[in-house]
């Protein structure tokens, strides 16, 4: 998605530990119109018609899988971290491992939201070592639904968890996957290689 | 605004300790064309041509907030949690008490996404004991930018969060004030007084 990496080459910053800083529209302040044109991107790969709902993780990724289901008119779901007391009952639960937090954080899903009869298309902003959907996708396997797809904006591509997706039999896209990053600057995968 | 009340008193359960869980359409499961009406309602009580930005906090306001921005045609900012090492530099911070994760939680925004020449309002899908929104006020405050106005889709009437809010000169305006909620179900206030 070329305007997206552009948007990265432009205003992405490059931090030490590789981390990639895309705050200034993907996730601090979030960039609305921007959403609206990875959502449309995603319907190009995903049959968008045929979901029952869009689900993401805690925090970052809700601004863009609020703008993906409304366009394809399905509810938003969001697996929360374990802490809350407001979930009552039935959960299911995953376990993955969060860099960021530099600890284990439980995902969180009611059973009430997610059932067998659900199809389901993951949706996050940004990708590292791909332990969120990791988890998202046991949520998903641990309900019986089906899972539809896994749509990414931005992947590190340098870090493995997209090219996991890639080895199983899942329909993975992420719309921008970066291959290095470091003071040099930001290089983008061919598209072909995606 | 009666059909989000209507939402409430038809979907809302009322847990031990005053809990109201929403969670079906407002913060967990979200419906993204409810998500919509709120956001016109908050158009008739705020001046949204003339905001630049909406503000929110973590986790939960994110969805509401960024429809908000995609009607009001700009920017969506959330200020987040203090613990991830992913913002450098510059923050705006502010000390609450979350009732959720019952301790101190700092609130952080970056110094960049927020500036004098802002003109901001705040949004949240439910507000109680109003520690979030406080915060939030205290960050626009910080940066010497404008508050444009308030709006809360869903407020606890009888936590204080809200009248303290309206004790004061800010434009302040919630869509549903639930002034009781127990075993014998949930009322709310009339809304000449809100």
């Amino acid at each position: 998605m070329q305007d997206l990496k552009e948007r990265i080459r432009r205003e992405g910053k490059v931090l030490p530990g590789n981390i990639i800083k895309v705050d200034g529209f993907l996730n601090h302040r979030v960039d609305i119109r921007l959403m609206e044109s990875i959502a449309d991107e995603f319907a190009k790969y995903f049959d968008v018609g045929n979901i029952t709902m869009v689900l993401t993780a805690e925090a970052s990724g809700i601004a863009l899988a609020a703008i993906c289901a409304q366009k394809y008119r399905v509810p938003m779901v969001f697996a929360k971290k374990a802490k809350s007391d407001n979930i009552e009952g039935g959960l299911y639960q995953s376990e993955i491992f969060s860099y960021t937090y530099k600890r284990k954080v439980t995902q969180i899903l009611s059973k009430e939201w997610l059932t067998a009869s659900d199809r389901v298309l993951i949706v996050d902003d940004f990708m590292a070592n791909g332990e969120a959907v990791r988890g998202l996708c046991d949520l998903v396997s641990q309900a019986g639904a089906e899972l539809m797809g896994i749509g990414i904006a931005v992947e590190k591509g340098f870090q493995g968890g997209g090219d996991r997706l890639r080895a199983m039999d899942v329909n993975y896209h992420a719309l921008a996957v970066i291959e290095s990053a470091d003071e040099n600057g930001i290089v983008f995968r061919e598209d072909g290689d995606q």
